[in-house]
């Protein structure tokens, strides 16, 4: 047996460059790409989390032209991907969606004083036991903001490379997120 | 010790959806994902092939914005990591720019009939050892053409998630095979 997990991508709150917490606006190819890094590593939800009405009226259309659109047709398996992808107003909304009893875990590149992080091995044997859904959320922008942080069941470890310097996309972080969790 | 290791994104020789060999365009976000990518795990260098002169000078004004332009000042990480970038018109240049003696490993979504497959821990154990500096060659389009598979010292296994689909982006493999060579 193995726990559901499912991935959020939040654009409020985040940082900005000088750490104030703002609304960052979608990005088409994190549209894509965390789509299809979840539907490989089976994740049964992609939320796009977006407070703004009409960004969320976005991802809709973005999804529905590569799922019941022209490009449904041309390019079939980006059709699989796209099919999990749930815009929501926040991320309580995504925790409701996955029936309002789940483990949140946080992928961020800091770590927050005082809040032990989950080794990714411990969180990979974890997801292979039977248990609530986890929901892995990730940031945008300069990262999330602490208090959805703070919210956590536990905070993933920052993924580093060979040294310090670790400012990944977070369509890469996310890739090795779920390859570190989930790869067979 | 450890073997240096380098990275190229090729846009020609590859194949599109019909399995024609064609010349892909440049994409900006390939760019800066590797790019990023490449300079979290230690690669030398971020090779950027393509046989169009005027891609090639694209790609060297992108770097130019983000390592000498108003950007470098403004987010000086991205300029830690557009610094790698060499865009060459083959993989030979990309080739000799290492010295002309490398090992060529190849990262495909698919296996070629008859070509073996040098699995990740195997890959990363060799990393550790001395030897020839490595070239990871990533593919643009619907993956790289057979010649180049074909040219390869050796071919790394397609990244699988938990079932048979595999659609990744080529910015999530790229993060995820670097990750599975050269986490520490």
């Amino acid at each position: 047996m193995s726990r559901p997990i499912a991935i959020a991508l939040v654009h409020f709150p985040v940082l900005d460059k000088e750490g104030a917490v703002v609304t960052s606006a979608l990005t088409n190819i994190d549209v894509h790409d965390l789509a299809r890094s979840a539907r490989t590593y089976g994740c049964s939800d992609y939320f796009i989390v977006h407070p703004v009405p009409m960004q969320r009226e976005l991802t809709t259309r973005i999804v529905a032209h590569w799922t019941d659109g022209s490009s449904a047709k041309r390019i079939p398996t980006r059709k699989d991907a796209l099919s999990i992808v749930r815009p929501v107003e926040t991320l309580d909304d995504a925790v409701q969606a996955l029936g309002g009893d789940v483990e949140m875990w946080v992928a961020a590149a800091r770590s927050l004083p005082g809040k032990p992080t989950l080794p990714f091995d411990d969180a990979r044997a974890s997801l292979e036991r039977d248990g609530k859904p986890v929901l892995l959320v990730f940031g945008t922008g300069w990262g999330l903001a602490p208090e959805v942080m703070d919210r956590a069941d536990a905070l993933l470890p920052p993924i580093r490379g060979v040294g310090e310097w670790n400012h990944l996309s977070v369509r890469a972080a996310c890739a090795i997120a779920l390859d570190r969790l989930r790869s067979t």
